[in-house]
């Protein structure tokens, strides 16, 4: 990895803009083998394999291409004597990130990656690259993520990145796995609507044909309607936040997993989120211990995840002089307190009604508390949910006390006429949670394309 | 189920609203069974189960109660000698669509769904329906759409709509499995874009704080720089189209299948989809033969998607009178002369370039052609795709011939520079493909809570 590293640092000084050349058809070349299917057991067989080049180095008359394909590297070792006049001409003006295909025979090498090479016999350039990128595939210090976002398709060409979105991809498919084993359907709700879930002042508006819309902040009132003829949902997609904040944990579009379910109160979907958590975690440390070394990072997973109450929060953070008045949301410096001692995932439950949306529930002994709960890891709010208000007459009691109109939510409460059933869930931030599993410091280094206040492009 | 309809209609004609009752806290009762866990095997045994009253029926001394949960029909029967005065009288106030929780014990029927029925020793009321539905559960006639969808909450109560949803769910599962299975990696992009990417009629606009933005047609743009760095994506997510058109067919919201893949051409990605339509048809028919007798219908898979140029298809068209001018989308009515012969899966192949948008490659030999199809089902278009442009200067050009502005491209004409390697992928609406699979013919049917230029709300 390290001579990799250097390579990769004298290429990427050599030029900054190319001519482009003449680039060869597809054609009928398929590949035969990705770098995760060669082993030295092929010794001696043909080939195609495709992928853009990580790094190229010329030694008198053998040029050593390293390619990378979506599953790892591949080396790619030409001899002049070997490849002929004309390849070797060819091989010589290759740049670093150009994609080629190469066909040829396969030679085992121990100190190749996967212990083979290919010998090359003709090459494709399919795309070529005519600039070469300021990113450093595996230089430790990157250009600024500003920098970096503006050719953010090539940035992720980095393996840092592509360890990181290798874990987005197992977590993704863990989570998923974990609601449809337990019953669960998968919904799809509308992104488009009339009306706030969580208050008015982080919505984006649009126009609908002739109407003011706006997009959604959470699937909330829809996944509620959904229990009544489903029972079980889940949906896994984007939501919206106008965000004024500029801060490493805030996406203005975010992927939301989003879990309702009848018959069960908070306590229960709590569990529900834990076992989640619990299996991502360990599926991520079993499968991707690869990507893990590569990012340095080891995800934590407490035996148990602790419960505190909002009110037990509010005495520990006295004992530490941190003074927080009651029914106040907890600020970023009382959460970095309290990780101090808590620097992985723990609940904290029961909050203020006051602090909490319109349609969480209140505790039968105590109104001013509520059946809620977020999911913390350290000082990072990961998750939050609750028992859900399921009588229309509180529900609308509850609209006023917010300053909300009832009428604005008619479409909603006038399906909680027709049996609505006692119901609890939460809605879990994908990438704050990935920003746990990858020991990213900046959301948007776990997002494909983040949207931002200073981010609509790329 | 034909007496289950009668009696649905009884009791759906017996009263309008009603005052709300008292709600039972559901506690700490928790489910025992779901309706699906029920067999004969467990006479004898306690249960708590939990669902909605499909119906109720008073016969003498004894309730029939039929509730149904997530996963099908409990049948619950309380004799007055047996419940007691205190129960049976509470039992007389149930509605239908209330949800209730049953505590008894099983009793072995064998005219029972499932072969068994729940003696019930106490019933929790915890979401009770005050007013009774307009919309008969059995009922072949239904209400308007419309009015429907202003509760669609309960419409999806609905056994139809319960089984094409099922059939959506096992959709949803195949397709994500089958990509899975074969190293796509699953993506999410942007919603909220810059620039158009199908040109500007059918956007929407939005304000994304002080700027301009609109929200995506398609992934496209967005899918086709990841080949860059993952090779095969694929993306289930929403996306929207300002339709002006009020057909059976569009929606201003929909759920696209987006698949894109380095070093393949269109004839590639044409495979992978059929494949993909195939094995989902396949697994429906298997695993879903009850929800399609609900729905009388019966998926249909042709031994091989055909494949007809564009030109071809002119020609079968002129022989059946229709003049079709070349360079010309095809029009319904054509479409449907086509389907006369052709009412399942085919593709359409190799459209006049002028007819695809900037992206989609032209043909090498013929570049008034380009590497396209469409995916169609019968006359309706169900997908689209082809091999990409990946050069910049051809996407410049064509970007100028379609009349758009590069430089509003930048941010994506960009990364051509790095090595775009050659790609090609589709495109499929996943609501239409449903509708192939479930034979309904407005697609508002197949969605939770359609999006159309009259359907803001729910």
């Amino acid at each position: 990895m390290s001579d990799l590293r250097a390579e990769s640092k004298k290429t990427a000084a050599k030029q900054k803009k190319r001519t482009e050349i003449e680039l060869d058809e597809l054609g009928d070349w398929r590949r035969t083998h990705y770098s995760s299917n060669l082993t030295p057991e092929l010794d001696g067989q043909g080939c195609v394999v495709f992928g853009w080049i990580a790094s190229i180095r010329h030694q008198g008359n053998i040029t050593f291409i390293v390619i990378m394909d979506k599953d790892g590297l591949i080396q790619v070792t030409a001899k002049k004597d070997e490849v002929g006049e004309k390849l070797y001409e060819k091989i010589q003006r290759l740049t670093p990130h150009t994609s080629i295909g190469v066909k040829g025979v396969l030679k085992a090498i121990p100190k190749a990656p996967n212990g083979v090479e290919v010998r090359p016999q003709e090459i494709k350039v399919v795309g070529y690259a005519s600039v070469n990128p300021s990113i450093q595939l595996y230089a430790r210090k990157l250009p600024s993520l500003d920098k970096r976002l503006e050719i953010r398709a090539v940035d992720l060409r980095r393996p840092a990145a592509q360890a990181i979105f290798k874990i987005r991809q197992e977590a993704l498919k863990v989570i998923r796995a974990h609601l449809l084993k337990n019953g669960y359907q998968e919904v799809h709700t509308p992104k488009i609507i009339s009306s706030a879930t969580e208050g008015g002042a982080a919505l984006f508006p649009l126009l609908y044909y002739n109407k003011e819309a706006f997009l959604t902040q959470s699937p909330q009132l829809y996944k509620e309607q959904l229990v009544m003829a489903f029972e079980k949902v889940f949906e896994i997609g984007p939501a919206f936040r106008a965000e004024q904040s500029r801060t490493l944990e805030h996406l203005s579009e975010f992927i939301s997993v989003d879990v309702e379910e009848a018959y069960v109160d908070y306590r229960d979907v709590m569990s529900r989120l834990e076992a989640i958590v619990r299996e991502v975690v360990e599926v991520v440390k079993n499968k991707c211990a690869k990507e893990l070394a590569i990012l340095q990072y080891e995800p934590t997973l407490p035996d148990t995840f602790k419960r505190f109450t909002y009110d037990e929060v509010l005495e520990i953070l006295a004992e530490h002089g941190y003074k927080v008045e009651w029914g106040e949301d907890l600020s970023s410096a009382a959460l970095a307190k309290l990780a101090e001692s808590n620097p992985s995932y723990y609940f904290i439950i029961d909050w203020p009604t006051q602090s909490k949306p319109f349609y969480i529930s209140q505790k039968k002994d105590d109104p001013k508390l509520s059946e809620s709960f977020d999911l913390i890891f350290g000082s990072l709010e990961i998750a939050s949910g609750g028992t859900r208000v399921s009588s229309r007459r509180v529900l609308e009691k509850r609209l006023k006390e917010k300053g909300l109109n009832p009428k604005s939510f008619a479409y909603h409460l006038k399906v909680f006429d027709y049996g609505m059933p006692p119901h609890a869930g939460f809605g879990l931030g994908f990438e704050r949670f990935l920003m746990t599993l990858t020991g990213q410091k900046n959301i948007r280094e776990v997002t494909y394309f983040p949207r931002d206040q200073r981010h609509l492009t790329p």
